[in-house]
Parts: structure tokens; sequence; C-alpha cells
């Protein structure tokens, strides 16, 4: 008989810190893995042995080894225990079942001619935002206003709470003086390409049409990789080549990925940081809506298994509104220098009322408890719009484990440009897939639909129209319509992914 | 005898328009003179003959005449009448005697050792700023928060706002459609390089450190143009080039040359918009403060006079605070298409909360009011100070009839750095001139101090601190202190002008 395993870890759990136990020792577990101080194929303790070891409770022993389990790294073999994971390493198989999922939404009206709802990504569901802690937090943050710029890297009481955020919400050991404030995901995006002088980004296809525009009028080259039902294929990416500055980034949405919804799998993971090692690259983790999952708990973000290589891109406009127009960054330390000294150089465009007002608001805890009712209300929306899809035998629904949006994919040989263009006209806006792509034209028919801000009897109306759409596609051309040929060229231009439809806001 | 002379102008006053009726005549009056509709040494009919022609009353006109007598349009000739002048044209005499001015100023701490008294250029006076108006306009506006992202160019309301304070404020006939509203001069200067593509820019020599860094680091080759007691001098201009595209711009502080506060007499602004047309140059107007004049009437932007080659840069940094980052554009027509592509592709900083308090404090007039109290309480401060200064023999105050801050001018001889290092000692933060400069190694020795945000105590105290500084430096030198030869190399970090000492914020 085999001595029982002993987990045998440098473990430093901090009973005060804000991050929960189960989440210490778990992080303990995934360097443990990383570093190899816990080989692949290695039994670890049952949970009620290693709790009596490192002292704690069984339940947060059994929490810490789920989320492992769920992100990869543990494999849990019925009656024989738990063990390091064998498929991680160098090969590229999924150690987790591929999660799609979905994002968010809008439900405004542009005008094309009559007014239409807006059901194209990038709305969150403001409707239960202003409550009286949002109101007293701006109301204290009005009525101090000093003579002075807010400091460069935003206001200290800001970037703690959002050091907190992400050390709760995205298992990444954040300090406040790596995080710095932006005026919403693409300024921070335009600071990345300023601070590390980008002169080549590795891009998503399909990926953003608006952090493409945003790099291109910054002189950036760009290089599509493409993505399949697990995200960004790491495969693909370009040869490391020699030299060091200037070596390029990636810029990658791991948690959800924008706009098919894939979970970037561990071995991924760690293949695509070795990648950006080896080349001297920077990881930009676009890390939009993760906060809006339905079932699995996401996986920690890219930022927490590197700290050195990761730029962690976030933003309150999922979470709060694009209204705002402020996010932020997690840097690395190494290259925090930089970052300041591009805002030394460019001044900082984050108002100070409005650091103020969110700070407080971050402080009293009502961050967690808007997102939690938002997550419950788009949970409903998702579901009813589940069920509308099923009604319809020729649409499915793409993963939608995640996010405020659902991509729809439309039967085989549909044209979706000339999908969109007649759902518009009964009074639906949504954005074809297509227009996410850069080089592909392998993609399936879809049509993109945001949902966190609409209605539910819009989402059915909408889904009714889709239908409608492409049963009318397949009826008979009559000389006097040519759908087909002219539908490339005929969409208006109401109806392109919205000018600023980026997730990141 | 002569037949009286008639205005016989194209004109079409608006009763009901938000410029007052004298400053729409003066703008008529003064595009006849530009326009040589008016020649050079025409007489003007009577004050009470022209209010007659025109269907005004007699003071209406007479306010106008006397603008225009202020800004060097017209000549009043004692006994004989009113007349065009004859110094308008290519040669570059002053017509309006020459004024100089200060600009603005801080009163916080940093950290140099002790807490010190910040009295470097760039903070307004926000003591009365909170006030009921104000916090209603935040409260309303932080209970309005849509979905989506505020529009590219900025609110609607607060366009119009803004359109409407430069109209009345400024003289330019702005448009609502012609402004931008941007996150602070800042971020509105780097629109401008983004927009016009920018890749060479002459800059006043001494200017402002801040917007050079900007440029610099957006990769714009500078060109600096030294700057007299009148501005900037125009005759030393580059050659005009052959070639269209990236012709690049001049930037220029005309109304309150910074820092030294020259104003720019209306021949060499005429000259400025000739070089600049025949060059396919832009001009970028930055008017942070002309709001605080104490006498004389500021001369309308530059930006009245030619509305296709001046983007105007405005700030409210200085009439509220840089606490806010939020700032404005006037922007030709013609270029409108560009700067909204930019912001299409680089999104929109400003947040949506923020431009709906402003719209709703400045549609209340609040703005105006807030401007006028601090007006009064700047000159007072502004008073204070100069008493000070002529309690010290050795030290001369330039010009000082507008802005927010001083340029005290020491003894000939004297080592400006060394002063500012010691009156650090004793608490006080000054910037020295010479640290705005770029290749100037003629200016006089002398420190720039803010005034607008200090007590009157501060003021005396620091002005007494330069003083024994100053003595200080003339006493024999003793081998243990060699402040001559340490002093530039060895003043603290925390006495070079402050990092976001933008006057523009």
């Amino acid at each position: 008989m085999r001595p029982a395993p002993q987990l045998d870890l440098p473990l430093a759990l901090d009973r005060a810190a804000a991050t929960p136990l189960h989440a210490q020792l778990a992080g303990a577990l995934r360097r443990a893995v990383l570093d190899g101080h816990l080989p692949a194929g290695a039994r670890l303790p049952s949970t009620r042995r290693a709790a009596t070891e490192v002292g704690l409770a069984s339940a947060t022993v059994l929490a810490a080894y789920e989320q492992l389990t769920g992100e990869g790294y543990l494999e849990s073999r019925h009656g024989a225990g738990t063990f390091v994971s064998h498929h991680l390493g160098a090969d590229s198989t999924a150690p987790a079942p591929p999660r799609r999922a979905p994002q968010d939404d809008g439900a405004a009206a542009t005008g094309s001619g009559t007014r239409a709802v807006d059901l194209r990504p990038g709305r969150p569901d403001t409707r239960r935002l202003v409550d009286p802690a949002w109101r007293a937090a701006w109301r204290s943050a009005s009525s101090q206003v000093p003579s002075w710029e807010p400091p460069p890297l935003g206001l200290p009481a800001l970037r703690e709470q959002v050091a907190a955020h992400l050390r709760v919400a995205r298992g990444v050991p954040a300090r406040a003086e790596d995080v710095v404030i932006t005026a919403g995901a693409d300024e921070g995006l335009a600071l990345v390409a300023h601070a590390l002088e980008l002169r080549d980004v590795v891009v998503e296809d399909p990926g953003y049409p608006s952090a493409r525009r945003a790099l291109r009028r910054l002189g950036v080259a760009l290089h599509p990789v493409p993505v399949d039902e697990h995200g960004l294929v790491v495969d693909a990416l370009p040869e490391p080549r020699a030299g060091g500055a200037g070596a390029g980034a990636v810029l990658v949405t791991p948690s959800h990925q924008y706009p098919l919804g894939g979970v970037l799998p561990l071995a991924r993971r760690l293949e695509l940081l070795a990648w950006a090692r080896a080349r001297g690259a920077v990881v930009v983790e676009d890390d939009y809506d993760s906060e809006f999952r339905y079932g699995a708990a996401p996986l920690p973000a890219l930022a927490g298994l590197d700290g050195d290589s990761v730029v962690h891109l976030g933003t309150l406009s999922k979470v709060l509104t694009p209204w705002l127009r402020t996010g932020y960054l997690l840097v690395p330390p190494r290259l925090r220098e930089a970052f300041a000294a591009v805002r030394h150089d460019l001044g900082t465009p984050v108002s100070g009322v409005q650091q103020q007002a969110l700070a407080t608001y971050l402080a009293g805890g009502s961050l967690r408890r808007h997102v939690a009712r938002a997550r419950r209300d788009c949970a409903h929306r998702r579901a009813h719009l589940l069920a509308s899809l099923a009604s319809q035998p020729h649409l499915r629904a793409a993963e939608t484990s995640a996010g405020l949006h659902s991509v729809v994919v439309l039967p085989e040989g549909t044209d979706a440009a000339d999908v969109v263009r007649r759902v518009a006209e009964r009074g639906y806006l949504l954005a074809a897939l297509a227009d996410y792509a850069v080089e592909r034209r392998d993609l399936p028919p879809a049509v993109v639909l945001g949902y966190a801000d609409a209605s539910l009897a819009d989402l059915s109306g909408a889904v009714t129209a889709v239908g409608a759409a492409c049963a009318d596609q397949r009826l008979p051309v009559t000389p006097a319509t040519t759908p087909t040929a002219a539908a490339s060229s005929t969409v208006p231009r109401a109806v392109q992914p919205r000018s600023r439809s980026r997730p990141g806001g």
C-alpha cells in the first residue's frame, strides 16, 4: 500500500485577505502544478486529509479541488481520488470540455427610416443601476472638487477597489499599484499601444472590429489568427521572431471569445504564454464580460497565470454601463514605468469626480450586488431567447453559457447579410457574424444578437423575424427583387456593427 | 464738404440670437474691414448716424466701435471721427499697445521632505464652485444612466452650450455641430494630431512643456519659434513649403502667451493666418485662460477671424477645474469628418454623466456667474501679489492684465533655478521660466507663480522668500555650498514644472 499522499505545499493563507480561503488554496495548488511541484499524474490527498494538513474546513478544500478540476488542472477519477491532469503541456488537447457562449447586447434605436429596436451586441442592463448607493456615491464625489488634476494612473482609492475586484472575481493576485484607470477599454488599448510602442499585434479572426480600427489608427500592423470553438488557435500563431524590442503583442479574449464565445482551454493558455515569452511579446487579455456566467465558474484570468507577460484589459462598460467610459488595466510591474511615462506625456483623460464616485460605489459592495442582480435578469432573458430559438427549427444558438449576446447560426447556404437587412425592415437591428471577420470566409451564416438590455417581447419578435427572413430567402426570386446578388452591397450603414460596438467599451 | 459716410453694410442682425447685438455689429464691421469692403483710412459714420442707419441704439454702435478700436481695427481721432486703421496689413507693427499678462496657479502640496505650498501655475480657484446649481446638475445627470455610449463628438446639449459660450465670451460665430467635447486640452491636442495626421508642428519658445511632450509622444517633430512681449514672432515662422497634405500646424496662445503673457496684436494675427493659408497649415489656437482679464476686454479668438484655418482648443480646466478633465475643440467644417473618423476609430473618452452634468450647469448660466466670482477673487489676489512685489525693490512682475499666474523677473545675473530651489526649502514651490524654454537661452532670470488658488499670506510669503533667495545668492560663496555651480543639477524633481502643468489642462 502506497503512503497516503500529502500536499506538502508552502502555503501562506491569509485569513484577513479579501480573497476567500478556497481561492487562496486553489491559487497555491495551481502554482504548484505550473511549477512542476505537483507533477502530471500526481495523486492529491483526500479533501478530509488535506483539510487536516492545512488547517481548513473540508468544504473549503473541496471548493478548491472543484475549481481546479473545472479549470483542467486536476482530474477526478471515480473511486480513485483526485490527480494532477495529464493533459497539461505542449499539446493542444483541451483538458476541459469546450464551452462556447454569447455576449452582450443593446436595445435602443437608430434611425434608418423607422425607429428600430437595436439588438446588436454592446449594451448591458442598466435599468436597476440607479439606486440609493449609486446616488449617494455621485452626491459625495461631486461635492469634493479640488483644483488639481487627478493622479496620472488613477485615484488610489479606485485603483484599490479595482484590485480587490480582480482578486475576488478574477482570481488574479492584483495589487493597487499595478492598476491603471482608463477612459474605457478603447483608451486602455491605445495606452497599451503607446506604452509598448506596438508595431505588430496578433488579433483574433473573427474578433471585434473596433479594436482593429483603433490599432490601425495608431499605426499598428494586424496579424489575424483564426479562432475555433475553443477560442484562439494557438498553433496558428506566427513563429517567434528574433529580436527583443517591439516584439509585439497578441490581443485575445480568453474567458469568452468575442464574438464566438469559446473559452480558451488551460493547455492553450499555457502554450499562448509560452509563445509570448519566447517571442518577448505581451499578451493583452481583453476580459470584457467574464462576470456574466450562467452555470460554470469562469476560468481565472490569464493575468493570474503569468504576471509578467500579461496586460489585463478590463472595463466597467458591461458590469455598469458604457455611458461612463471607464475601464482599467492590470500591468506587470516591469512595465509600469512605461505606462506612467505615457500618462505623464499625454495626460490623464479620466474625470476625478467620476473616479471618486466609482471608488465609493465599489467600496460599498454595490458593484457585486448590481452584477448579481443583472446576472439574474440576463439569465432570464437568455432562457427566453433559447426557448424562442428552440421554436424555430432552422435556427441554432451557439453555446451561451456566458456573456450578454448570442450567435444564432442560420441554415447552411443562407445569406446572413440579407437576413440582417430583412430583419431590420421588420424593426430589429442585428449584426452579421461575417462583419467580425478579418480574413475568414469560412464562417457559418449567422447573426449576433444581444439580449442583456432587451425586452422578452423584442427577443421573441427578433427570433421570429430571423426565422421569417430565412424562409423568405428560400422563396423563388422574382425579377423585381434579387436579394442574393444585392445583399452585400445594400445593407444599410445602420445595420453594420455599431460604430462603437466594441465589447470592452 | 464731403458727404457724410455711410456704413452701407450687408447687415443681418438677429435679435433672437445669443450673441449680443453690439457683438454682431462688431463682427460685421470686422469682416468688412478684413474683406476690404471698408478700406484702410475709411471714415465711419458717427455712432448716432450709424445707429439710425442700421436701426440700433447709439450705445450699441458705440460699444461695437470701442471693441474694434481696442482690437486695432479702428482708430479714433479726436474731433475727426472714427477711421479704419492704417496699421492692418503685412507689416508687423502692432496696432494696439502691447499687453502682457500672467496666468494661473496652484496651491496644494507635494512631498519633498516637508509639505510645501504649490504655487506653480495650473490651478484655478475652486473654493466657491460647489453651489446648489452644481450639486443639482450632478444629481440630475447621475440619475439618468443609459446603456449605450455617449455620441462620439459629445452630447448635443453640451456642444450647444459650448458653442453659446464661444459666441458670447470669445466672439466666435460657433455652431454646435462644429464643437467636439474632449477629455481635457491634452486629449484635444492628441485628437488634433491624429485627425490632421500631423508630422510637424511649430511651437512657441518659451511655451508649455506638456504640450511638447504630448506631441513628441505622438511622433510629431517640433519647430520652436521665438516669442517676444507681443507673443509669437510671426516673422520667424519657417518659409511656406510646397505640397499640400500634412503641411503641419502652428500651436499658439494668442490671447495670452504661455507663459510670458503677450497678447498677439491684430496685425500679427492676420500675418499668421496668411502664413497658414499659404502653407496649407492649420493654426491650433490654445485659448486656455482668456476668461480671466483684469481691465481690457480680450481680443476675440483667432477662430473668429478665419473659420477655415483655425482649430480652437478650449478647456474647462481654468474656468472650472482640471479635476474634470474636460475641454472642447471648435473645428472648421471642412475638417469635421476627419475628427469624427478619429473618434469612430479610437472611441470617445468623455463620460456621459459628466457631459450631462456640465450641459445642465452651463445651461443655467452658472458658468458665467462662477467665472465672474472667480475673476473678482483672482483680481484681489493679483493686486495683493503686485503690492507684495512692489515692496521688493529687486523683483519686477511682467505685465499681468490677464490670466492666473505671474512671471516675476529677478535681478540680472540671478540663477533662477537656484532661487527656485532655495524658495522650495522655505516651503513654496515655484517654476523657473527657463523650464518652459525649448531652445531659448536668452530669457531673463525669472520665476513663474500662480496666484488663483493661493492665500494672500502664501503670496506674501512666497514673494518674501524669492526676495530673500535672490539676496542669499549674492552672498559670498563658502566652500561648503556652491550654489551657482550646482544649481542646475540639484534642483529637486518636485520643483520642475508640475508634471501636468499644461495651461489647458
